[in-house]
């Protein structure tokens, strides 16, 4: 059955980007040290066109088994790109370049509206207005017998946790502090949901820990 | 070589304790949760009079191992118990009755002097109003050759490791949210500490995670 699923890189304080985020730094300060582990892996170098050199090993094949089977993505604004308030034009077509690493639907929670566009390699982009209920019903029905993936920011994976869309999150652990940011775990209320331990697989440097959401 | 450590139970929203602490509800509301694990084991139950029919296995072992050689403890005045300000007498003897499950030196911190007492087994109580620093040189004194741990709560543990006391930390991370509360790793800057993963143990709903601190 397909399933509703995320994988999120967290620091030890919990942040999954870190302080003063900007355009330069869309990520935050210090949160390159959350995302070293995957830009050496193979799945991530090859996936981006970096070349056929990364590293092959556990961390790889949690990476790789994450991406398959995905039919459509949903995401918030700031992870599609640092432009706020209403669309001055359609010039930002994401931080991706003209071949996102999607290959499916990705569908951009806004609320601002904004026609739908199409890039390479089965990449398109829709903005869906109407709350995150919408956008997963549009996922959805777009991944059709494939998972739906929500990509981030924190706000968007934390609607979709308290809303009981999410299916299963894989939380990369990595041993630093980021000393602020935004934590993925955050402005959730106690027992808001029920999260089962189903996966532990250590890296080097990273903890790779599975829960299934119920 | 002795070494400082702690073990804390964390909640995945990062929590130590719950919201609304009180004196009847000390660790908070919905922490129960966070320690339900512990009070299922066999080393849990004998060395707290509750009988010798606890559950062995991987989590009984862990919490054994981190418990044993221990030679003074540091905790913070919330730890021993609810009375704040100046002592107005000597009745509050701290949480745990006649026979604490320390049997060894407590050193705790407050702003409040009050001469040292002592309880059966080996407990003894002494209070530190210079600071973490002279704290933590008094236990080490005080522990030898045995190590000397970090009880909590969150503000002690965390002086701990911005001021590099810490040689080993062992989360035990518990897959539920608390919503609120006092995190463990919260008020410390990024890079405040450099942690290394050492060991992970994964029990019946709840993953212990060891650090070792540099």
């Amino acid at each position: 059955m397909p399933k509703t699923k995320a994988q999120v890189a967290v620091s030890l304080d919990g942040y999954m980007v870190g302080p003063n985020q900007s355009e330069e730094n869309p990520l935050g300060e210090g949160a390159g040290g959350l995302h070293e582990w995957i830009f050496k892996l193979a799945s991530f170098r090859s996936e981006h066109g970096m070349g056929d050199d990364g590293e092959t090993g556990v961390s790889d094949d949690v990476l790789r088994a994450a991406q398959e089977n995905i039919g459509a993505v949903v995401m918030g604004r700031n992870m599609f790109g640092p432009v706020r308030g209403a669309w001055p034009d359609e010039d930002w077509k994401g931080w991706w370049g003209d071949d996102p690493p999607f290959h499916c639907p990705v569908y951009v929670l806004t609320n601002h509206p904004r026609d739908p566009f199409e890039l390479e390699n089965g990449n398109s982009f829709h903005f869906v207005t109407e709350g995150i209920e919408k956008a997963m019903a549009e996922a959805r029905e777009a991944a059709d017998d494939q998972d739906v993936s929500v990509g981030g920011g924190a706000s968007t994976l934390q609607q979709a946790i308290a809303a009981g869309f999410l299916d299963e999150v894989i939380v990369h652990q990595v041993p630093i502090l980021l000393g602020g940011g935004e934590r993925l775990f955050d402005h959730l209320a106690g027992g808001a949901a029920k999260f089962e331990l189903t996966d532990v697989i250590e890296g080097a440097d990273v903890l790779h820990i599975t829960y299934r959401l119920g």
